[in-house]
């Protein structure tokens, strides 16, 4: 059964859910199991070991929760932070502004630093407050590596950077669900504290797993924190990774197997060369944007993010009049612009197990469709772009070679 | 990849997560999709009416969160209550027990009701507790409808008669994990105010969707409750349910369709037919437990559960031993012994999708095992004692008459 | 197991096998079943009458073979005809080489009308030879209605009408391999006596089904047919009809499933949809191909197939260096230049369930491929010429209107 | 889309197409792929140097042709017989009698040997006729392995012996299509010429590939051989071969990749232990059919057959009431008798990737029929007799131990 089927594939370029390979879907077509036998235990170590490699930690404790992203978020808060606790936390988007809500939410004395849509996180103003706060009355810094509604990448290193400066012990807290995987992220070299990710984002799995990564000093500050939290609470794990059967709860059989599929397929391809493919999809959207004669919502080169591209529209334009005719009529699924740029954007998302001929496919239909709604693009102009610098950085298949 | 793979299907009869039908296997077999997409809102529309059904509800409202039963009971009891409200939970064995362990670690002032492992809760001493509680400082009465580490089904009108009986307002919280789509359940009969389950359970889907109902009082009650909560709040999801998209985060695309198909086959079956193939299981499996010569755990057929049996097994034997070969020997799961009754019973599950014969070849291999530890069963007189019955109450196959 | 992974979705343009539909690949993911229960039967009786309908028949008897194209064409012509009988034959490529090679071994007399590649069958001299042949010795006309290997599709209305202007009895068996389903065609009408298709192609399934139909006059023919035949003979088949259990022997269980999928795809967008589609795809590759400056194989636009182009490359380069580099650089998978073609064109196979988006896609990565081989395309010109042409065609999805 | 659901697993029990296993499942749960790629044929390389080990030959050369095992029979006749060729055949059920149709139509003078259907081949009769054909006009000996429709199981060692004691040159056809990877086979060390199977049996793929093997003779015969053939012709695969593309059409991809998958299982679990469980699995069913009380179809112990057993039923029983009252009360599917056995035996097929408490659901569904006719069978009985065999000889699971 589908709802509203339309011919041939579905040209999937929403910033997640993203494209599963079908190696994932295959492992994933099963029935249940026994999560108690032998078998599940044993291959959840194996997940455990693979999924820090996908942090770039050795030293991190990895948590993978039956939950969504927004899930993630609150295990990463209530973990480590008690009620009352001052944070500092960059609003630069959607995402980050819903978790910024959770922060509140959940009872925490939020310090939010705003930057228009587009802008990155302003670390300047965090270099003030971290050289104001000589008693350390911030206990963590919340920051989303990458802003999926506008298509903005933080500098994660800065961060880290500047809380070594000031010697201040602040938590790095990390919402990397579009960025870990795709992006280059680095948990142990950065001081990340907690980073997390969701399953349906790069790892090209279904929703389901919220995979959380916590450092030494996050599992110490659980120790301490006051948050009310059960179904969230790192602990329980603990007490089940020591007896060996890794769950205190009931996973899914099926998105255990399907993470084992995708890690496989994502060391197979080398990590390196995954963030570099998502490099070039980036640059070539980029380029694309640029020879339509639009404009990225990203206001600098310094913050370009290369799992998602956030394109303005002229102000005759609703940027939703572009989604919907996507769908309608070239079964091609692009983002909305939400809250503060909805009408005024909308997003190509470039992540997860995708290749250069996808993304060109969903180029063109992009142009099709601007002309559609009355924009004067040059047919052809963006993919001849992206071929251009696609032609010359493509490398070839290892496998085939 | 298999961990261990065993030469044709696995058995599977633990109590959860249970059997898979082919066609919902079928449903799931998918890549992701845009779930901001009309498609999915339309489809999420259609589950939303169907569910209430398998609650035997048309006033309640369902939320079908991301995340196991854990997590549904968690929802259930933040939406409804605040720290320090007293709550009278029943304490019968291992989930109940765990239910109780989060109710407190809430910080909820829980008056537990204990009976021995086996027995059903004690509504007598409800009886008591309510009849002096004039001013109503019982917030919430919390009761695991069938607890699956013992087997026993808890009478739930019982519950309802004596709220009623006593005019008192406390909400009623069913834990219906392993009940609902099995059991008859009753949820506007019986004035139940939450009512949870999980995918794994009857509804015979992979783990990942936690079903809350809640009552229009129990949505009433969330106004005022005072328990932190941001990914579990229901008034995220009814702000979603107004603008009519649905979901406040991103729901798994195959868990949806699963759903759909899973619905579907309990529709087609018919939800009373399906309650009765359980009675049918449970009837055959008592009567074979019987034949053998082997006690059930649960005391008093009154609390006899149609979805697990709990098979109490002589001292001389470790129940975990009768597992383990299961497992090792057979390609067949049954589910341990947990916490007070480890070692002593081993446990049956004979919920979802599942049929007679299935069943009756679960049957002989415990047979087998039995006699393969040291018991002196008699061999084919359980799977006798069963296929009496069944072959005089076996229905035919509706569509094929 | 993949022997040779790339990252992202294989793009595949050869002339079949073809893309399967996700809701056909989720039709066959399934055990297999009794063909002898009432189920398969009663499926098998509507796919009969539903495949008629992908023929435009409604006087034929259709014959489902568990073979290949080449089992098919065994079929239709030992059903029809005893050795030593007279046919005309068309050889214009690869695959009428082939069947003629088939036919010569069957020990027919086949009177062979060879043409250029690239040029259709050569009408005029069947006309002279049907005006000669008053003693009506030519007991067949064979002829393909799409040359796969140079993208010629023959014009059989015109073959009709010399047949019924000479008043010529010889029956017409028609190779609709890469035409049925995808070009116009049209049983009844043109009054073709044979027609047969393959499931890997226009029907967009996995190879195993030669589907081959028989007018009531090739039905009368089979009566008196000498050639031998046992596994393909049709009065197995017709006896089984006649019990209704219609298998003389085991079928795909998968594959039936999957058919009854595909036609109901095929039913939803509707046929003369599906054919202009197809009609959409060749056009806009014709287009691209000629803004490229490159040559089609076929001479003549009254030729030019909407199924498969093949594209002369210019003497300096090897097509079949093109192929290679697509598939190990671009996950692009693209039809070598067979025989007489070899090293001189490449076809970019555009039938079954295929849109406009992935075809711009392949459009562009074969203008990226032209130019890592040293042609020298002005890169996007292909895709800008088909987007112009697309824009001004393309549909609505009429399920999402 | 399923035609007439029932609740739980389908108990398939017919002698094919069996139970495939969810790893091959899995593995056939793909796209198209282009066939010339060099994927398929390094895959298809690594298939026909395994599918040999199931044959028990080093020396011979295997086919994997798409089609059924009728059409694996015209492969091995026409392949290595000229019309007129006199051979001998052994009559003894359905699948022989339609093997010596097939014989006849295809011109070949065969010489029938006909024993009681339920008696193995009489092959008293062969030693003459061998003794007798001083001048060898004898050209080939065609015998079933194992008649699939009276559970037969022909002595392959003995014909080999007459043969050689005779120093008869005559080629050995023999259809291995429920023998093959289930009983034991022994192409080389028997002599076979050719020998045939059909992945939908013991294989437990779908119907779709039938595979013939040839020795090294019949190779040599083939060549010149008069039978005319296209299709089924060894020649265009061996040049295909030794071009290393290996299809001279297209192969069903999915099913090279099942096939792939399957063996991998077979090797896992080891050849040898493969036939062990078949042996175990029709013991066991046997003293089952005992144990009712009812007579085995198969006259004599050395003609048991392990992977399909025909019972026979008191004459006032309709044996096509019992499989009709499988399917439609118990989702149990068993073969029904054929031809002249029809109405008095029903089978159960026991091959495949089947475990034991598989069949032991199905023993006890057959219980509960024979009841259900009338047929006074101890329920139970069966079940008890198979289980006391079992629980003494099934071996521990290699991977789990």
């Amino acid at each position: 059964m589908d709802y509203v089927y339309g011919p041939g594939k579905n040209h999937l370029f929403v910033p997640g859910p993203v494209n599963i390979p079908e190696p994932v879907i295959r492992a994933m077509n099963r029935n249940n199991e026994d999560y108690r036998s032998p078998a599940i235990p044993a291959m959840t170590k194996t997940l455990l070991e693979d999924v820090k490699k996908i942090f770039k930690t050795t030293t991190g404790t990895p948590f993978m929760i039956p939950t969504t992203g927004t899930g993630a978020w609150e295990s990463a808060l209530t973990n480590t932070l008690s009620p009352g606790d001052r944070i500092v936390s960059f609003l630069i988007g959607q995402f980050s502004l819903l978790w910024i809500d959770q922060q509140q939410r959940l009872k925490f004395n939020v310090d939010v630093v705003e930057s228009e849509w587009g802008q990155g996180a302003n670390l300047d103003i965090l270099a003030e407050k971290l050289a104001a706060d000589h008693s350390h009355t911030i206990k963590a810094i919340c920051i989303v590596h990458n802003e999926t509604a506008t298509g903005v990448t933080n500098n994660l290193a800065t961060v880290r950077k500047l809380l070594d400066h000031y010697s201040h012990p602040a938590l790095l807290l990390v919402d990397g669900v579009s960025s870990i995987c795709a992006l280059d992220f680095r948990m142990d070299e950065w001081g990340v504290d907690v980073a997390l990710t969701g399953s349906q984002k790069a790892l090209s799995l279904p929703t389901g797993i919220g995979i959380v990564c916590a450092s030494p000093k996050a599992l110490e500050a659980s120790k301490s924190a006051k948050s009310v939290r059960v179904f969230f609470d790192w602990n329980d794990y603990l007490k089940f990774y020591k007896m060996g059967t890794f769950w205190p709860y009931t996973p899914s059989i099926q998105l255990l197997y399907g993470l084992r599929a995708a890690l496989d397929l994502i060391f197979e391809e080398g990590l390196d060369n995954v963030i570099a493919r998502h490099s070039r999809l980036g640059t070539a959207t980029r380029l694309a944007v640029e020879a339509w004669g639009l404009k990225n919502c990203t206001q600098k080169e310094e913050w370009y993010s290369d799992t998602v591209t956030a394109v303005l529209v002229p102000p005759y334009i609703d940027s939703a009049e572009i989604v919907k005719r996507a769908w309608k009529r070239y079964n091609l699924s692009l983002g909305l612009g939400l809250n503060k740029v909805a009408g005024k954007v909308f997003r190509i998302g470039h992540l997860g197990n995708l290749n250069e001929l996808q993304l060109l496919g969903c180029l063109a239909g992009v142009e099709m469709i601007l002309k559609d709604v009355g924009y004067p693009v040059k047919l052809g102009s963006g993919v001849a772009a992206a071929c251009a610098y696609l032609q010359n950085n493509i490398p070839m298949i290892t496998s085939r070679v």
